[in-house]
Order: C-alpha cells, then structure tokens, then sequence
C-alpha cells in the first residue's frame, strides 16, 4: 500500500479515536439516562408493556432479516471470485489470490458489519428511547430543564452512536484495505442500507398499521377516546410511534451518513488515482480520502460540544432556542474546523497554495441543508401559506382538501429538486477547470458533490438528537396522561411535545435531500468502477463506459430509465397497500378482544401483547418481498439489458424516487398539520365539517409520509449498491451463459413472488356499523 | 429534389386524395346530421344554451390564443435565419438565400397550418357534437338504430376529419419541401401540440371548474337535484362535457397522430439518406417517407370503411358489439392493406427479398395499442379486481378510499411503462443487426419506434369516433331528461349513455401511450438533427452530438433530466390548483344568481350565460400562463445548460410525465367506477356511508383524470418540439452572446410571471353553511 505520511497516520489513528470516543459518549449518556428515576409504579406499568412491545418487535424482525443477511453475505463473499481482482488490491496484498481472499472477506465482513451497525443504531437508539420516555415523564415533575435534559439525552444517545459507528466502519475499512477499499465499503453501504430499508418499511407499515387499526375501531367505531387503556392496538400505537420514528429514522439517516462517506471514499481514490501521474499506475494522492475522514471526525467533536450545551432555565424554559444554541455552536466549531484542516493540509507542497475547493463543495453542503429545511418548513408549517391554504380547502369538504395537499405535495416536490440542482451545480461551478483531462474534472465535479453530502451530513449528531427527542416528549406526554401526572409536569411535557413536532419536520428534509445527494456521488462511481473492471479484461477505451457514458439516446438505456422511474411508483403502491392490509388485521383483533366479556367494562386488561405481535408479523410479512424486489430489479435489469441500461435505471430511480419520496413527505406533512391548523382554532376548529375533513386528508397523509415517502431514501440507495455490485459481473461474464440464464430464471421467479406476495388482498375488514364516511381516523 | 419514381408519385398524389376524401366524408357526415329532426322546442331550448355557450368558449379561446400564436409564428420564421439553411433545403431550393426563405416561410406556415387544423378539429368536433346532441335524443323517440346511427355518425365526422386533416397537412410539406420537409414538419407539429395543449388545459379546467362549482352550491348548499334548471352553471356544467371531452380530446389525438406522422417522416429521412451510400451524400431512400404515408392513407380507408357498418337493429339494440364489428372490420382492411403494401413496395430492387420489418413495427403499435387498451380496462373497470378493492375500502370512508385509488393510479403506471418498454424492445429486435455501423441501426430502430407509433393511431379514424359518440349520448341524455322524453326514447338514450362510458376509456388509454411513443420517436430525431447543424458549423464529429450521446454521468445532463422530472409535477400541481380557483369563482357566482328573487322559485330563468362565461375567462386565464412554462422551460434548460443537457430535460420529462399521467388518468377513472360500483347497489348502494366516501373519491379523481393528467400528453409533446426547433440555435450561437442573454433573461422573466401568476391564491370562497366535509360533490 502506498504511504500515509506520518501526519496522515497520526490523523487516521485520531479519526478512529474520534470514533471510538463518539460510541463511548453514546454509552456514558445512556448510563446517565438509565440512573435517572422513572416515576410512579402506574407509570412503569404504562411503560412496561410499551417496553416489551418495542423489544418484541425489534426481536422479531432481527429473525426475520438474519436469514437473508446470512445468505446475502455468502453471495457478497462469493461474488468476489467470478470477477479479477482489481488492481489495486493485488497491489495491496501482494497476489491474485491474496487480494481475492481477502476482497472476498472484506466485502462479506463489510457488509455484516453495516448491516450490525445499522441494526445496533436502530436497536440502542429505540431501546434508549423507551428508557427515556418514562425517565422524561418522571424528570418532569422536577421542572422543565431537567426534562429537557433527559430527552435531549435520550436523543443524543443515537445521534452519537449513529455518527461514531458510521466514521468507525469507513475509518477500520480504510486502514484495513488501503487502496483496496472500495470492493469492502460497497459490502458496508449495502448492509446499512438495506437494514435501513427493512428498518424504514417495517417501522412505517408497523406505526401507521397500529395507528389507523386503533383509531377505526376504537375512535370510530367503539367512540372511546384516543389512547383508551381498553383499546387493544392503543400499546401497538404508541409502540409505533418508537418503531417508525426512533428505530427507522436513525436508521435511515446512520445509512446516509454512512454511504455518504462510502462514495466519498470511492471517488476519492479515483481522482487521487488520476491526479498523479496517470490512471492506474500506482500513484495516489491520498489526501482526498482523508480528507472527508477528518471532516467527519471533526463533525462528531462538534455535535459532542453542541450536544453538551443544550440547557435552559426555569425561567426561560425554551427548549427550541436550547437545542438550536447547541445547534449553532456545532455548526461554528464545524466551519472554524474545517477552514483550518483545509489551510494546514490541502496545501500544494510546491507551491504553497491551498487548495480551498474541498471546502466549498463541504461548505455547500451545510447551505443545502438549511435550504432543504426551511423549504420543507415552508411547506408543511402552520405559519406559511400553503398549509393555510390546505386548511381553507377543508371548508369545501374532504375532497378539496385532499387536491389542495396533492397540488402542495407536487409543487414542494419541484422545488426540493431545484435546490438539489443548484448545489449539484455549486459543485460543477467549484471544479470547473480542474483539469486539462475532461473525465478528471468530471470525477473532481462527482467528488465534490460527495463532499456535498458530507457536508450536509456532517451534523448529523445534532440533528438525530433533535428527531429523536420528537417521538420520546410524545410517548412521554402519552404515558403522563395515561398516568395521570400534575398539571405542571403535564404543560412541561405539552411543550417539549410541540417542540419535539417541529424537530422532527427538520430531520426528514434533510434525509431526504441526503438520500439523492448521495445517490448522485454513488451513480458517479458507477461510471468509474465499471470502466475500471472493463479495462481489467481488456476492453478497448472506445467501448469502455467512461468513453461511451450512459447515453438515454439509446433505446436500451432509454428503456432501463423507464423502468427505473418505475420502481419508485411500484414500491409506493405496495407500501401504501400494505398498511391497509396490516391495518384491516389489527382492525380485526381489536373488535375481537372488544368482544371479551369485561374489556369494554375496563375490569379485564385487553391482550396488548396480541395487537403488537400481529403489526409485528403483518410488518415483517411485507419486508421480504419488498427487499426482494429491491435487490432482484438491479440484476435482472443489469444481466438483461447490460450495464449501460442499468445506468440509465438508475437514473430513473434517483429522479422519480426524490420526486416521489418528497411528494409523499411534504403531502402527508401538510394534510398532518393543516388538520392542527384547524384545531388551533381556525375554520371552525375541533369537532366542526373542515376538522373533519381535514382528518381525512391526515388519514390518507399518514401512510405517505410516514411509510411509502420515506422507504424511497433507502430503496434509492440499496438499489445503486446493487447495481454497483453487480456491474463488474455484468461486464465480465457473458450474458447467454449458463450461470446467467439459472441465476436470471431464479431473480424473475423471486421477483414475480415477490409482487405477487404484495398484492395478496387484504383479509376481509367489514365495519360492524359502517363508518362515517368522513374519515377512517376518528377526530 | 431527388427523384420519386413514378409509381411512388402517384402513391403521394393518391394519399393526398385520400386525405381529402377522408375531410370530404365528414362534411356530407355533417351534412347529414344536419338534416335530421331537432325534436321539441323545449328540446330545442335547453339546446339551444349549450349551443350558446359552446360557441361563446371557442369564440373566447380563439381571440386569447390568436396573439400568441401570431407571435409565434414570426419568432418561428425569424429563427430560421439564425442558423444556417440545411444541406437538404439548399440542394431542394437551389440556392442559400432561397433556402432560407422558403424554409423561414414554410416553417411559418406549417405553424400556421398546424394550429389552424387542430384548433378546426376541435372547434368542428365541439360543434357536431353539440348539432348531434340534440338530434340523438329526437331520433331515439324513433329507435334505437336511428339514435345510434346520429350519435356515431357526429362522432365519426370528428374522427374523419382527425385523419384527414393530419394526413393533408403531412403530406402536402413532403410535397412542397421534399427533403427538406423536416424544418416545416417541425412548425406543423409544434403548432398542433401547441394548440392541443390549450384545447386540453382549457377544456379541462373549464369542464371541472363548472362540474364542481354547479354541484357544490347546487346539490350540497342548496340541496337541489342535479341538471337543475335553477342552476346557474348548469348549463356550463353541460357545456364542459363538450369543451373537454370533445374538443380538448380531439385536439389531443389530433396532435398524437400528426406528432407521430412527423417523426416518422424526419426519421425515415435521416434514415434514408443513411442506408444509400454515405450520410449526406445527397442520395436517399424514400421509401422510408412515402411508406407512413400510404400507411397512414390506408388507415383513413379502413376507418371509413369500418365507420360505415356500424349499425344494429331493434332486436339486438347491441350498440358496443355494432361498434366493436366496426373496428375489426377497420383492422382487418388495414392488416391486409399493409401487408399488401409491403409485399408490392418494400422489395429489395436487386434480391427481390421484402422487407417485412417496417410492416412488423407497424403491428406492433396495433399489438401495443390493445394492450394498453386492456391495461386501462384492467385498472379502471368495475368488472375487475382493481376497482372493486377501491370500492371496498370506502367501507371504511374517505381515506381508505383515497389512498386504495392512489395505490392502483401508481400501479397501473408501472405496468403501463412496461408495456412500452416492451414495444420499444420489440423494435430493437426487429431491426437487430440492421446494420454494420451501430448509428444507423439505431435510427432503423428509431424509426421502427415511429412505425409503432403509427400503427398504435391507423384506426384513429375509428377511435374517435367512438370516443366522441360518448360525450354526444351523455349530452342526449341529459337533453332528454330536461325536455321529459317519454319512457322507451330515455331507455335507448340511457343504453348508448353507458356504451360511451366504456368507450371513452378505452381512448384515453391509447392517447397517453401514444404520447410518450410519439415522444420517444421525437426524442431519437433530436440527436440526428442537432448533430446535423453541428456537422454543418464545424463541429468535428467526435465533438458531435450523435458521438458523445445524451450521457446522464455527465453532471450538467443529470441536472437537466432532474428539472425534467419536475416539470409533470410542477403542471400538475397548477392545473389542479387552477381547477380549484376557476371552480371558487363559479362558486360565488351561482350562489350570486341564487339571491336574486325569482330565481330560486323557478319564476326566473338564471342568466346562464354569465357562468358560461365566467368558466370560460376563467379558464382562458390559465391557458397563458401553462402555455408559457410549456415553451419557456426547455428554452432556458437549452441555453443555460447546452444541448446535452437538454436532452437529458426531454427524457427525465417523458419518464415523469408518462408516469404521473397514467397514474392520475386511472386513479380518477378508478375513483369513478368506484362510485359507480357501488351506486349499482354493492356495499350498500347509493346514499350509503361508503358511497359518501366513494364520491369524495370521484371528486378528487375529476382534477386529475379529466385536467392535470391528459394535459400532459401534449405538453410533453410541446416540449419536446421546442427542443427540437431551438437545439439547432443554442448549438449555433455562443452562449454568452448578448442576444443569447437578452433572450434568457426575457424568458426567465416569462417564466417567473407565469408561475407567479399560475400561484395566485383563489378568490374567497366561503361557504355560506359549512358544507359537509363528506363530499364536495355531492351525492
């Protein structure tokens, strides 16, 4: 392996420490958390059967996954060996064999490795968050700073832990592999995409499956109040709310932040390769992979510092102005950070000058993501127009309503996409004549826009900490009105709650807009990995993918956009599906135990742990078939159409996926809080015809953002790993052979399943009385 | 010009007469409704506003558009002499200046001509079909032949003339221009699309507009029935059927059948020139010009020929299976016709051998059509699984309703995509190997794509009359419920009612597909053209278009096919919006016209006039604005990014807004069979619980099936001309020039106006008592 130099090693070593120290924080503030009291035994009553709910689930689903990820990690491993090593790692271990071995290994222990860290972000992260709801109950009663704390504690617990394991996965596969890296980091970004997936699904169809269950038969059907101890699904509900929200959420975002620094990484070494010397010829500047290592070790110091000052008093008592304090300290320290690495490091040793570029793309990051924020917050927030408009509609009826936040749903979509291209371009700007060599500059541009997505990423620490203290202030609040704590306590946690409901809006622009920043820097590397393998088996530069790029002109490739732009659409139906049909079985059992001689009386204890178990297996049930489906559509398409065709599928799914994903978010988000809108004492208020409709528009909003939008983030990214692992088969083995044939006839009978498992009709839901037409939700 | 051979002469000169012919028959068609019995004078009466009103709107729309096409026309004719005349036009017209001239000249009036004949489609199909209305419900005192006789045969002159027109005009540039037609086929299709798309956009805001405004003050705020005369925007509700499902749909295919025509023509031109000799060498092939020509003729035969037989008698009363018989009478003289022709024409001079692949690729759009036919049967008809699912979920209300009808809209979108993928394969496999050099083998597969598109629309002279004989049987219907026809003439009325819901569908299905197979066909001629006016410039050829492609790894390209993407979502969003405002305007209206004294006791005949023409400037008001994004958009994309970046816009717009078509046209077709389903007495039948949330559904659906959705069928095809006249301009003048950036700076302006003035927040439109959220439209 080419040198570090000595300053190099010292920093590669710190970023491990950094990395390291950030897990260790994670685990010293949930000590904190868990010495902390956790109130009244009514209290722990409430608390215990969420508790066991929430491990019930995440049990359930690591025995549903593990399978998959066992044989998964078998074909990784084996997938190795039907192509030639690269050239790098021969060099890096010495010989063919060697560097196939250990490649083999890397990438099967890479991708065990992110699907464990994925997994462990998922489970500590919603394990501390049930901890920390009671704990928040309880510390309320003391006064609001000590809640606050508490919460924001319990947030920070996953944040840290989402971006300590992140920088130690990349950082131990860099000082592992070396040059080697990119065949192991492909291993680790799918592992932790495609449990982010089955984490997001499985979350989503769970939480909205419980919530529309409950609400249909107990608000509406039975007329009992929301969160009514006699409700069966009411412990499902409030579990959900851990499962979407906690373990999807910071899944989700571990995977962004993690594949973010995969491309980094990949397409660092590319144009590390390139600027020295000529391609392939041993020669590295490896500055550009350390680069974004300590770029984000330095993002971990300063959310610790910003997560480490968020504090109010009892006079202020302003939990938004504290965690945005913390916030913007993290955000200094960042910038100032980041200004002096780059004036010590990216130095030109001949010249002297520094090379502020690396920066800017970074910096551009940080400006995408406030832009992505308040263009969300415009969108979906009482304050701005369009969700007063949407709120207006509802005097006209539920259907009015429902156009209103499909037309705001399309035209936010528009926008996102606008703000995402302005910063593809900022990069195409910063790189511009880079190099005399074209496809240098166009790797230096891709680079960038990974850089891009370090930068939006880098505060990610903060930014968990503040979504995660969303859904722990709710199951607070709720398990202080079950409870029946003081009115003091109770307005301490009504504010955390409302601030919680804001944070969390921030979060989910950002990981969305994450999602497509680095499925751009991923499709960058596509061009670059495949090309590579080409020249490997000794295809001419002309016929090579850099040369003849994936040209949509082509009917091929014009066909794998298509079918691309697809995907998104097919997996949002199935999604949206899928909560009816777990919602119509939870619908099921809760009339069922309402039947149960005592339930309705309040004397007998409804069987909570039943309406968990079926949201759990209905959940589960769905997530093979939609991996499935995610993980087959590549390969068939890549071995069918060849691999410029799959570079255009791939194209098609970032555009109709971003397009989607934020549709879905900011229409659901809008119908969600136009309802709020009204029962602030607009149009009428509770209870009147617009609240009614505008539960309509929730209902149908809730599947939307909560399940179909944001499985679109991991989809999008699962599918171009797939993709970027496949290719090099692709292109080495020939597409009439045997093997291909098998392994096609194998994907297309999985695939076929797989929709056909999705579509199954939901079992049958009759209402007892019909429903009011009005909504499926009650009010 | 290079030479025709005297049999191909006479094949033009007889295609010309057949398009002729084909305008010939529908005037006597006219004629001949024209002589029928116009029944009572209350008959007569009723009639006699909606006559009013139709005429006011295409009065109104003419003098709106006029300007704008006036305009158009002079930019159009002034472009030409910014680029240099083509090596085709200079060698057709003898000189450079001449060239020029003539093409500035022919361009301009092909323009003309196009807009001219699209907007006569419309205008003459409205106009017929509002003549017919009224003669149908007088014949059907008669019989049930008779009646149906009347309403196919006004159906059929809208068809006729469909056919005829686009082949006159088609044919009449090949015979001015010869080879250097495709200059002046560009202006004939821009301005066809063009008008097409204000036809649709007009037409489907206006008919919306009225259709939710008469029901929500009428049926929900004042309670009274449907078609009640003391409705002031009854009549406009009556007059939308006309302006949208006649004129707008007729506009609509007009343009898909010319459009389709036109690229078949550019491509067989390029294509022609490839296979004799070198490319521009001044020696072609025409047969690939004239053999969509004669196809087209011979489709114009089989449609009058199949138009003619429909007919039943009093035993049978089977309108559909007199319709169907029609068809495939039509299928079968073209099947024969075609293959005829191929085996007389397509014969290799020196082997003898046929060439059967251009007639293969024809029956492929005839396969293709049927499929996409059975696909929209599939997801919208209440006899299969799809609506019967949406119907069961409004059992549980409105929101189960809404999101099983956004599930099925996104689903069916997948497979409609695939089903043109695969007619898109079908022709890389039939012209596989076609040649040696891979450039010309993808512009016989190009080519091969515009057949399809050919065939998919032959029988268009069919199509639409059957679609046209559904919007003419409901207005006879509802003629003859107000006039109070006795009981036997209400029942055949009732049946050709129901027979011409079935056939509506099956077009809309055909229009979107042969959109985007039109569309793809335009987008293969953009490479040819643009490489063209480089190779003419200069450019040396591995600079050219044609050599480096459409390469979506190109960042630039990627960002041009993200903004793309965004355009369907962006018209969307403002039609549907524009529906909602047009609508809150009728609103106050009719609620106006209510207070005045008399009106309400039926003393007082309301001035319908008054909300026919508030719908009308109301939908005028849109057209400007949603005609300007159309144009403006892909001018800027072009000269901001260059033209692979434009490329990449053409394609990302074809994949989203095939996608977001399909999925509104059969989410709000399946919204509306939903409701039918259940009004035939399943799950509780009419005035149900679920049949409120049905028609929350149907409301919802109304938007985005009849307006956003079919709007976007011509805008793609809009778009993608623009491209194509402006391509030879952005490649031509530098882009920093001041004229360039005078010009940019004039449509960014243009552009931010409209979408400003497209977001103009509604009048108020309160509801004098909350209506109930259920429904907006009423029961």
């Amino acid at each position: 392996m080419q040198e570090l130099s000595a300053f190099e090693q010292a920093a590669v070593w710190a970023v491990l420490g950094v990395a390291i120290f950030g897990i260790a924080y994670a685990f010293v503030l949930r000590a904190q958390i868990l010495a902390q009291d956790k109130g009244t035994a009514r209290m722990q009553e409430v608390w215990g059967f969420i508790k066991d709910g929430a491990n019930a689930y995440l049990s359930r689903q690591f025995r549903t996954i593990a399978i998959l990820i066992v044989v998964l990690t078998f074909l990784l491993a084996a997938s190795v060996f039907i192509i030639p090593p690269t050239r790098e790692a021969v060099e890096h271990f010495g010989s063919e064999e060697a560097a196939t071995l250990w490649v083999a290994l890397g990438r099967a222990v890479a991708f065990l490795m992110g699907s464990l860290f994925s997994y462990a972000v998922g489970f500590v992260g919603m394990n501390v968050a049930v901890e920390g709801n009671v704990r928040v109950a309880a510390a309320s009663r003391k006064g609001y700073n000590p809640a606050l704390q508490v919460a924001y504690k319990s947030g920070s617990v996953t944040g840290m832990l989402t971006v300590g394991l992140g920088l130690l996965g990349g950082t131990l596969i860099f000082m592992v592999f070396g040059i080697a890296a990119p065949d192991a980091l492909l291993g680790f970004g799918f592992g932790g995409s495609l449990i982010a997936l089955f984490m997001r699904v499985g979350g989503g169809i769970y939480t909205k499956a419980a919530d529309v269950g409950a609400d249909l038969v107990g608000k509406v059907e039975a007329g009992i109040p929301e969160d009514d101890p006699r409700n069966a699904a009411v412990i499902a509900d409030l579990v959900g709310d851990n499962v979407g929200d906690c373990a999807g959420m910071a899944a989700d975002v571990f995977e962004s932040f993690e594949v973010t620094l995969v491309s980094a990484l990949i397409l660092g070494l590319v144009l590390g390769d390139a600027v020295v010397g000529t391609l392939g010829d041993g020669q590295y500047d490896l500055r550009f992979i350390v680069f974004p290592l300590v770029l984000r070790a330095i993002g971990v110091i300063a959310s610790v510092i910003g997560n480490s000052i968020v504090s109010t008093d009892e006079k202020r008592r302003n939990a938004m102005a504290a965690m945005n304090r913390g916030f913007y300290v993290a955000a200094l320290v960042c910038f100032i950070g980041f200004a002096g690495f780059t004036a010590v490091y990216m130095v030109d040793p001949t010249t002297g000058a520094i090379d502020w570029r690396p920066f800017l793309a970074t910096i551009a990051g940080l400006v995408l993501a406030v832009a992505l924020d308040k263009l969300t917050e415009y969108f979906t927030s009482t304050h701005f127009n369009p969700v007063k408009e949407t709120s207006k509609a509802s005097k006209t009826g539920a259907a009015t309503n429902i156009l209103s936040g499909l037309a705001l749903g399309m035209e936010s979509s528009v926008w996102a996409i606008l703000v995402i291209c302005a910063s593809i371009l900022t990069s195409i700007a910063i790189y511009s004549g880079y190099s005399t060599d074209p496809t240098v500059t166009l790797t230096a541009v891709l680079y960038g826009v990974s850089l891009t997505g370090i930068g939006m990423l880098t505060l990610t620490g903060n930014t968990i900490s503040m979504d995660s203290f969303g859904p722990i202030s709710d199951n607070a609040n709720g398990i202080g009105e079950m409870a029946g704590l003081d009115k003091n306590a109770r307005n301490v946690m009504d504010d955390l709650d409302a601030v919680g409901n804001t944070t969390k809006a921030v979060t989910k622009g950002i990981a969305i807009g994450s999602a497509v920043i680095a499925a751009v820097a991923l499709y960058g590397s596509y061009l670059a990995d495949v090309s590579k393998v080409q020249e490997q088996i000794g295809v001419p530069l002309a016929e090579q993918l850099r040369t003849i790029g994936i040209n949509v002109a082509m009917p091929t490739v014009f066909i794998g956009l298509l079918i691309g732009g697809a995907v998104p659409f097919l997996f949002s139906s199935l999604t949206i599906r899928a909560v009816q049909r777990a919602a119509s079985q939870i619908v099921n059992e809760v009339r069922r135990q309402f039947k149960i001689p005592g339930v309705m009386e309040g004397t007998v204890t409804p069987d909570y742990a039943q309406a968990v178990s079926i949201s759990t297996v209905a959940a589960q049930k769905e997530l093979i078939s939609l991996g499935l489906i995610a993980v087959m559509v590549p390969i068939l398409v890549g071995f069918l159409l060849g691999v410029e065709a799959l570079g255009g599928f791939l194209a098609g799914i970032i555009l109709s996926g971003q397009l989607m994903a934020v549709f879905q978010a900011n229409a659901g988000g809008a119908w969600d809080n136009a309802k709020k809108y009204i029962e602030e004492g607009n149009f009428g208020g509770k209870h009147s015809e617009p609240h009614k409709a505008a539960v309509v528009g929730d209902t149908v909003g809730d599947p939307l953002k909560d399940t179909a939008g944001p499985a679109l983030n991991p989809m999008i990214k699962v599918i171009n790993l797939v993709a970027l692992i496949i290719a090099p088969i692709v292109v080495t083995i020939p597409s009439g052979s045997p093997g291909v044939i098998f392994a096609m006839v194998l994907c297309a009978a999985a695939l076929v399943w797989a929709i056909w498992q999705s579509k199954r009709e939901a079992p049958s839901m009759t209402t007892e009385t019909p429903a009011p037409a009005t909504t499926a939700k009650g009010v």
